[in-house]
């Protein structure tokens, strides 16, 4: 029996070994066969990321299909069961590197927007591509700046599948509508050196800090709302001294980072932070990394495309929910694009011995294809 | 001009590289000296310390002589003026590593005791002495063995002059009559360590410490009193983290140091801490490093005769304090001993260009010469 479509084209991503922010002409295998549907093909190099954008269309309502072609690092070869870099499908069980996040998903996408394209040549609206290289790393290359140009220009995504792995048990049963804004603080509290048995002649920055760090820890940010938990403060990381006992060290570093709901926006938090630190009389520096907003994408038609495309292939309609970590939404939502994540189940991503059940693959492609007819296929 | 006999045997003592925990013989080149004049040397050797306990007489009161000829490292030769261990007299001033703490102390204190058994030669009472090579290393085997085998056999030492660099300006303007005690805690607070973005299934261990943290620092421990500064909580060294800014981490570890006045016991203060960590429900481990109980010599005889002996040489009576680090007085005070330490000044020690004035010297001798008459010169 050979390969369905779906495995075929994701066996041919995996084995490429596009480690961030490699790419090892992964778009380009996308681009040839979106290009044979009528996509027009941007190549957007920055620095050392490769980008695409893809579009068939001129016309709005735009949608896009967003992801990455880069993956995280095999990790120790002599734990994986199977070479990380040759896709190998065991029991009905694609392993590799990229099966789950994502380019399983991304081979989904590519058969259904085929298979759409072939079943609905005038369709409304434009479809597009937005796919990067550097997703799992320094994410400064890649969307963000994809985004900026498209911005520049004003050519406005107005509804996006990223097909990050969001399932939990099986595929689809959870649809993120949204990510919890990421916000993280780097503290040095200045203090004075000196030795323990003269501590009138020091100024201990532990000591200092101690009741401003106890009052941001029990703090209450916000309720959180209906799709967010609430806001939450992590000190992650803290450290003074000079490793002797008898000393009392000059400085003290802490790294925190909120998890934030919609109910803030980072200058809120910043504001509060800093009015905690200057009631508490500290002599500090602080040094904010924004690393994304929250956003949301509220009940609406474009919610309802994707929760109907699940249900009709899984026959349940799946969980919305806010949680996790951050992903490129983020950048794409700053145009005020509906973003909704979608693909595999994440039980493995990151590990040794990724791995997807090749029938979520074909499942998933079912989906995308029916959220493209609900979306786009209206004319028909 | 030859060199007075306080400046030969200071300059012989120097020019033995004895670094913690060797004694290159400086204690044969002692008991050498006070063997001829009537005392019985006994040596206590144990693992890498050599140790001597010398003693001139059978009945009591026991005055000691205590000190150690142990020196800290040179640091680096190039920084220092003339060779380390090639003792220099340049305008009156001693070079080298010892000069101050304290091989100019142990010459001045055998110099004083040949002529004070000269002069006094049916003096009541005994003179001992108790000098260590482990001072400034980890006082294991050193002081606090050879207390441990006088108090075994019952010999118990009245009244101690530590020969440790005390003086702040000119020689006799400061005798320490006591020391704080100093006790060292190192705690680790348990978490649960995992992403920041699920803060439900972690528990953040500086979050838990934090507030405890702040109470000790606020914590007032006592008022200290006539000779002691208050009671000093410093916290020395703080760590959590993994380094990453999107994982709480599963432990914290900090270390902290008392320094404690007469006023508290250290059992007194481990309760104090442990009632503070138990009613933040902290999950912690805690083990103590007792360095050392406080010691305070009250005034009266002993004291006067200290006093006395500085002003009849300097023609101003010294200042009685208890600041500072700590010595090996605090392990002979264990005997019930009155103890109190008067030597050089302190400015050059543990530094490159360590030095001493060789006036000093002469004057040390005199004090303690004078002391020597004061506590046991009596019945002449």
């Amino acid at each position: 029996m050979s390969d369905s479509p779906v495995l075929h084209l994701a066996k041919d991503l995996i084995s490429r070994p596009s480690v961030t922010p490699e790419d090892c002409d992964c778009q380009k295998l996308m681009a040839d066969r979106l290009k044979a549907v009528g996509f027009n093909i941007e190549e957007m190099v920055f620095e050392d990321t490769t980008n695409m954008w893809a579009r068939k269309g001129d016309t709005g309502p735009l949608f896009c299909f967003a992801g990455h072609t880069d993956v995280v690092p095999p990790g120790p070869a002599e734990k994986w069961h199977t070479p990380p870099f040759e896709p190998t499908v065991i029991d009905g069980i694609l392993h590799g590197r990229g099966a789950a996040d994502m380019k399983g998903s991304l081979a989904a996408m590519v058969v259904a927007t085929e298979r759409f394209v072939a079943d609905y040549p005038n369709h409304i609206g434009s479809i597009s591509y937005l796919i990067t290289s550097d997703e799992e790393g320094p994410f400064i290359n890649g969307t963000t700046r994809v985004v900026d140009t498209l911005m520049a220009r004003n050519e406005l995504i107005d509804m996006c599948l990223v097909g990050e792995p969001s399932s939990t048990h099986h595929v689809g049963d959870v649809v993120k509508n949204g990510r919890r804004g990421s916000l993280t603080g780097d503290l040095t509290v200045k203090g004075v050196q000196g030795h323990v048995a003269y501590p009138h002649l020091a100024k201990n920055p532990i000591h200092d800090a101690a009741p401003a760090l106890a009052e941001l820890a029990a703090m209450h940010w916000d309720n959180g709302n209906q799709f967010f938990p609430p806001t939450s403060f992590q000190i992650a990381n803290i450290h003074a001294g000079t490793g002797a006992s008898n000393v009392i060290p000059g400085e003290l570093d802490v790294q925190f980072n909120f998890r934030y709901s919609t109910e803030l926006t980072d200058s809120e938090i910043v504001k509060r932070v800093h009015n905690i630190f200057d009631s508490h009389g500290l002599d500090y520096q602080l040094d904010w990394t924004y690393n994304g907003q929250p956003f949301l994408t509220e009940e609406g038609d474009f919610l309802s495309a994707v929760s109907n495309a699940v249900s009709k292939v899984t026959k349940k309609a799946p969980e919305l929910l806010t949680t996790g970590g951050t992903s490129d939404g983020r950048f794409i939502a700053k145009m005020g694009t509906q973003v909704v994540e979608l693909g595999p189940v994440n039980a493995t991503i990151h590990k040794v011995n990724e791995c997807v059940k090749v029938a979520d693959l074909e499942q998933l492609a079912d989906m995308y294809y029916e959220l493209l007819v609900n979306v786009l296929g209206g004319n028909e």
